[in-house]
């Protein structure tokens, strides 16, 4: 199965090639080297090199890679040769936010099937879209052929929505609700998670010189975070 | 330094383990295996382990992690034993979503100052803040120590922003515009991109019965996604 070939860590970094060729294509650059690549997306050339490699082969070293024709590739190997319809589930502040970004169009996505809860939401015209109760999912994802959805629904709705999506035939979640899904193998699924890259930021910002009252073995790697076990943890 | 000790691909999974861990104490679970936070997350126990042995050890394996402990340990390792504030710059349909998200406190974060360049939206109130002129960013980051941002404006406004938010101070910018920032070393971003996710969903969702125009090379792996480099492509 091709699924299989390209590491799933390299399929999330090639939408970040396109994006970038796309800007520099907009300028009006017609070749671009590796390394200048690299500049643009705070990567290295090595790096970028074999990536694309899983594409294809590019011509020789040194001469870079032709903008227009690298992104032909990369389009058709994120499938992006074509429009992809898209189910939007909730409508409270973020599904509106989502519903109103005119960033997908561009890219290959059409939102084409708006879900609310709310009596308040539903009936809504967003687009040329009428917002749906959410009891109609299964019925219209499917007569559409939906084949990607986005939840923006709380966090206790969320795998109920997907559980739906999934049986309406939808095979790519992206989900904003802060919990993990569960959906069989065949469902490729992001996630949107604010919260957990602040989190993640937060780890470079404590200020090192709190840490005094720990007690750091000298030389102990992993005593920078904590220098021994401690005997309620176990 | 201590930044440099722990991986970053393991700093971003930390946030997970410690979303997952306080949903199960929620559900009022005072021990758990890895292999069953491996289930809870989709991740394998070994991984787990791993990944958490940067924080020090857990004591004999077969006995599980004790919740509480492994909680109080993430939240230190990640920074969270207090609350951070955070600077949000944009306020449309976006920025608006996020003002309103009620998702931020919970988890160590408060939304301190707000910033936006629509003479529409300045001076609006969002849970008792002030919608601040965008000029004002730099004297009121400055002035209240804030160390995070949240850029929500559009693509080619976002790396002025980001420029402004790390004069005054900021050191950690989760990034909503589609576009790559140029931070010095000493800042962290992270970027929320929808349509990069969305995109490469799609390279699973492309139908391999649709390839047969392509001259595959029966055997050759890297065929699969193009059998020979395309002449026009060097």
């Amino acid at each position: 199965m091709r699924n299989d070939i390209v590491p799933d860590i390299v399929v999330r970094r090639l939408p970040l090639y396109l994006r970038t060729l796309r800007q520099v294509q907009r300028a009006g650059v017609h070749t671009i080297s590796s390394e200048e690549l690299a500049q643009y997306l705070g990567s290295t050339a090595a790096q970028i090199r074999r990536d694309l490699s899983f594409l294809g082969r590019f011509g020789k070293q040194g001469h870079g890679y032709r903008v227009h024709a690298l992104i032909r590739e990369l389009e058709y190997a994120l499938g992006l040769d074509r429009t992809w319809d898209v189910a939007l589930v909730g409508y409270g502040n973020l599904g509106q936010a989502i519903a109103h970004y005119r960033g997908f169009e561009p890219n290959g996505f059409r939102i084409a099937a708006i879900f609310a809860k709310s009596p308040d939401h539903i009936g809504q015209v967003v687009n040329g879209l009428v917002v749906l109760p959410d009891s109609d999912i299964e019925r219209v994802v499917s007569e559409l052929g939906i084949r990607i959805g986005i939840i923006a629904v709380p966090a206790s709705a969320a795998q109920e929505v997907a559980d739906r999506l999934v049986s309406a035939g939808v095979r790519a979640i992206l989900n904003y609700a802060p919990v993990v899904l569960r959906v069989p193998v065949s469902v490729t699924v992001r996630e949107i998670d604010p919260i957990s890259m602040l989190q993640s930021m937060t780890y470079y910002l404590r200020d090192p010189s709190c840490d005094e009252h720990r007690s750091y073995a000298d030389g102990d790697l992993t005593g920078a975070i904590r220098a021994e076990p401690r005997p309620e943890a176990r």
